[in-house]
Order: structure tokens, then C-alpha cells, then sequence
């Protein structure tokens, strides 16, 4: 790969993940050099993940035809719970057994560059709002919608990490106080317990049980796995019961979104990750944004509401490591 | 009144409300130096508020012994709907008939000093920030507590504006989506429609309705009108009705500072206004605030539960004034 030379600096992003832990590097205006991506292996502990993730900066700074000596800073994000301040890791639930882990100085004493650490939910947020679809806004709420629901949020190029790393939590917001329902990490009436994956899934089910009509149950016949994308096809093949789940699904996003915007009332909701329904590149994906407004207006106050972009995110399962690019560099500006 | 001469530059704070418009004289330290109050006679229009305006801020700075050569810059604060940045008054449902008044250089023409606009839910939340119950903190959420829910959010000695001049507006969260109570703006299931004082006298009156046995009915009966210092005097006599509906507000609130806390995440969540049951001086007061607390425990995240402050403010009803020349400082600091 040729290097563009006039974009030095040039910085590491590092996407720590459950699954797989994704590395690139990135130039100062924000175009990938370079970009890997190896199992995370939780389960074989943390030293095991540190060599990953050291092997994966030093195959791609050789990538992008350079040397470590030419990185300004590296980056990293993870799950939390994590002390970002401290650079520690805490009690990660998607990482487990990696606890009370200081990856940020155990990552560079090994590479020997000043390393930054952040939230994944947030490391992606600031991806998008450095180069992806906020790059031209000032503020920014970004909602990553799967598994559970991230979120991250920037205001003036400041990431609200919160005090005790807690910050940007959205998903933990309560969207129905007396709600049965419960997130993954056991509380009650979240927007999570309501419009994750997770939750679609589980209101299929249940939907399903109660004797409700759906070719979903066909094709979970014939060995089929229940998850969004098959929803998703069912609903873009006419099966109104798949349909209707996942209009809920925005409808439940935009009462998050109305709480979010209240507080934050920033230039622009961005919704990213596994659960989008293909975007604006498919009709379904278009109507589960318009969904999204559609609740926010019917609840907010009128100028916010009509001054906030609504928006698809562009960087995809690039921004988390294009992000902590991002964050190493606001850190680490310039040449040294 | 001796003027601590040590403590220039010296700033005029205002706090425009819908019933009077209070002006103080702030020394950089933030310390009053004078203080007078006006009724607002909002019906009146804005050309004979701005006059009151212009009066308090001459009588104040006179009181304090300076002139307004010696004021640095003066600081107003109003309900919205607001444009901050353009210094104007949009459509404030408080102060009727003031729309579209370009307040704050219509104030600066006539006092030739440099002059800002703030929300006043966050112009009171930055007073208490700056020299109040949050003076040690980094963060910061402050809700007001009356008639409506006001808040206002600081975050590194940012307040958190919105870029529509919307943002803290955490009363208009949702906490209950399906819930059928609306506020005054017409928004449903809302925080502010389950734990104003409105909410609270009409929750109460629905109670009365209900047949439930309670004192405020003999109250009422005598003449005496439902609100929520009459509600308190019934709870610290026994009342169990009036203590369950205050209860059950400190409840709703606690399900509202979740959702905030989730979000922002910050040092403190502090309580102020006029429906907050005497404070720490009494016994219901105290237990307000820990039901708030208890509620926020059994919702959130352990970690940032565990070491956000929960307090109330100690300004009372002077931290708007304070907060305006406060926030009038933060942008003229110093000396000419």
C-alpha cells in the first residue's frame, strides 16, 4: 500500500471485541492505511489477547509501509466495565476473565508509543463524527443497535465518557418504568430490554408461542436461526408479524431517542451496527429510520425534533478502530 | 454595602421569570455584593420588562456601591423557547407576548456593557456549579423541582446547551411510554407529567377522588389549597396518603436521574426548587432524598450508583441570579 506521506502523522486504531479484534492505521486525515483482523480468543485470557493485539499493530503498521517509530500514538478501545482515566480494564462482561487489566500500559510498553484507551460504543461515535456521517455536525448522539444497544456521544469534539466510564450508557436508559422487560445485565424497562436484537428476538418468540401466524415458524422448522436478518427477510417477503416487530423495535428507538435528544439536543442521531436492515439501501431499512423520526415527532419538543439529522452511520465495523485512531490522535496531535 | 475591592472584576446577574425578574451584583469570587427583586409583570410586554431589567441592574450595581464602568459584563437568564447563541427570546411560554425579542442587545444597548443569554434552568444549575453544592464537582446534573421539571446539565464547566438551545430538558424524558399522564407541554409519560408538583396535585386530587382517606380533605374543604408544602405539612402529621404521593415522586424521580445518569454519567445529581420538602432540615426532606436514592440503586449500574454524589442545592432562589453572572464571567473572565 502506498503510504500518502503528507497525511502524517499516522496513528494505530485497535477495536477490541468479544469476537474478534480488529486493527488498522489510520492517517491524520482519517483514510485507513491498512486494516486486520484476528479472533479475540477471550476465553485464552488477557496475556494471550495482549499478544494478539500487539501482533495485529505490528503486521499493520508493515502493511502500510511503515514503522512503529512512524506511529504518533496508538489507540485502543474495549468493552467496559473499564477506569478509562486509569487505562484499566475492570470487569468486562463481553471479555471475561480479563479483569483489572491495565491494557493501555501494557499495550505501550510493548510498542513503545504513547496509547490511549476508550469505550468501543464511544471509540465508534468519535469514528463517525471524525470521518463517517458526522463528520460535518457539531454534536452527536450515535446508537449502535445489536447484540444490545451502545451508544456514544460527542459534543464539540468532546467524548461524554462520564465521570466512572459509565458515560453514554443510553441503552440503560428506562423507557417504561413499570416494564417486565429486562437487558442483559438483569434491569428492568431499559430501551435495551425493549429494542436490541436480543429483545426482538425474544418478542418473536413470544409472539410465535402465543400461536401468531409467520413463515418465520416454517423456516425455524427446517433448522432456521431466529435473528434480525432472517426477520428481515421475512418481513421483506410480506410476513406482517416479522414486519411489525421490527417497526416496534424503531418505534421503542425513538422513545430512546426523544429522552436522548431532551438531554443532549444535539445536531444529529446517527444509528449504526448489526441491526439496521440493510440502511437506506433497502426499503425496509428506510421505513425503520422514518419509524424512528416518526416517534420522535410525535414526542419532542418541535425545533429540536425538526433541526436533528436523522441518519444512517457510513464507517460500519470500521469505526471502531478508525475511531480510536481518532481519539489517539485528539490526544496526540501533530508531529511529536 | 463594602465593596471587596480584591474581588473585581464584578458582574450583574438576572434571572428573568414568569413572576418577578431578580438582579444581584456577583464579585468574581462569586460572592453578592447586592441583590434586589421585581414582580416581572410579564402581561405587561417586553418593552416594560426590559425597562425593569434595565432598572434592577442600575439599582444593584448602585446598592453595591460601584458603578457600571465597573461592571465587567452582565449575564441575563430566561425561560425558553430561546435562541442562545443569537441572545434571543423565541416564543417563552412564561413570559408571554415576549417573542422573538432580541433580549439580550436590546440590555446591552442600553447598559453598554457586554452582556450574555442563558437558559435559566442552566444559568441556576452553573451557580451551583460555581460557587453552590456542586463548587467541588466536575460534573454536574441540577434539577429544579416545582411547577415543571427544570434541569440543567455542566460537564467541565460546559453547560450543556443544546445546539437548538434544547438541551437539558431532562423533565421531558420518557419514563413511561405507555403511560397515559401528559405535562403542561402536552408530551406523554414523561418525567415531569408523573413528578412535578402539577403531577403531584393532580395524582393527589385523583387519590381524593378515588375516596382514599386522607386530612387534606378536611383541608380543602376548610379552604386551604392543594399543593405540595400543604401535602408536606399532611405527611409530617401522619397523613399516609400525602407521604405515599410524595414517596411515589421521589420514586418517579429516581427513575428519571437513572436515565440521566446512564447518559451523562456526571460527579452529582443534586435537587433544588421549591417542592423539595424542606431539604436536610427535615425528617421528610431527608427521606425524599433517599428514596430518590434507593430507587436510582436498584436501576443502575453498581459502579457509578455507587459514587455519584446525591445532594441538594444551596442557592435556593439565588443560584439563577448567581449562575447568570457567573456564566457572564466564563465568557469576559478577567479584566478588560
Amino acid at each position: 500500500m502506498t503510504v500518502l506521506r503528507d497525511e502524517a502523522p499516522f496513528y494505530v486504531g485497535v477495536d477490541v471485541g468479544g469476537t474478534n479484534i480488529k486493527v488498522g492505521v489510520v492517517s491524520d486525515h482519517g483514510n485507513s492505511l491498512s486494516y486486520i483482523s484476528y479472533p479475540t480468543d477471550a476465553e485464552k485470557g488477557p496475556d494471550h489477547g495482549i499478544d494478539t493485539i500487539c501482533r495485529g499493530i505490528d503486521t499493520a503498521v508493515a502493511e502500510a509501509g511503515l514503522t512503529l517509530e512512524e506511529i504518533r500514538a496508538v489507540g485502543l478501545a474495549t468493552p467496559g466495565t473499564m477506569d478509562i482515566p486509569a487505562g484499566m480494564l475492570l470487569d468486562p462482561p463481553n471479555l471475561p476473565g480479563w479483569d483489572n487489566i491495565p491494557i493501555r500500559e501494557r499495550v505501550a510498553e510493548r510498542v513503545k508509543r504513547p496509547t490511549t484507551l476508550q469505550n468501543d460504543a464511544n471509540a465508534a461515535a468519535y469514528g463517525e463524527y471524525w470521518v463517517g456521517a458526522g463528520r460535518h455536525v457539531h454534536s452527536m448522539v450515535f446508537w449502535t443497535l445489536g447484540t444490545g444497544i451502545g451508544c456514544g456521544i460527542i459534543i464539540a469534539d468532546m467524548i461524554i465518557r462520564g465521570e466512572h466510564s459509565h458515560g453514554s450508557e443510553c441503552g440503560h436508559i428506562i423507557i417504561e418504568m413499570n416494564g417486565g422487560r429486562r437487558c442483559a445485565t438483569g434491569q428492568y424497562g431499559t430501551l435495551e430490554a425493549y429494542a436490541s436484537a436480543t429483545a426482538l428476538k425474544a418478542r418473536c418468540r413470544e409472539a410465535l408461542a402465543d400461536g401468531k401466524e409467520s413463515i418465520l415458524r416454517d423456516w425455524m422448522a427446517e433448522g432456521k436461526e431466529l435473528d434480525p436478518l432472517l426477520m428481515a427477510k421475512a418481513a421483506e417477503q410480506g410476513d406482517q408479524l416479522a414486519n411489525d416487530l421490527i417497526m416496534e423495535t424503531a418505534t421503542y428507538m425513538g422513545v430512546g431517542t426523544t429522552s436522548v435528544l431532551h438531554t443532549i439536543n444535539p445536531n444529529m442521531m446517527l444509528y449504526g451496527g448489526a441491526m439496521t436492515f440493510g440502511r437506506h439501501d433497502t426499503e425496509l431499512g428506510r421505513r425503520f429510520l422514518q419509524r424512528i423520526k416518526d416517534e420522535v415527532k410525535s414526542r419532542a419538543f418541535p425545533i429540536p425534533y425538526e433541526k436533528t439529522l436523522f441518519d444512517y452511520a457510513t464507517l460500519g465495523g470500521d469505526a471502531g478502530y478508525i475511531g480510536s485512531a481518532g481519539y489517539a490522535r485528539r490526544k496526540h496531535p501533530g508531529n511529536e
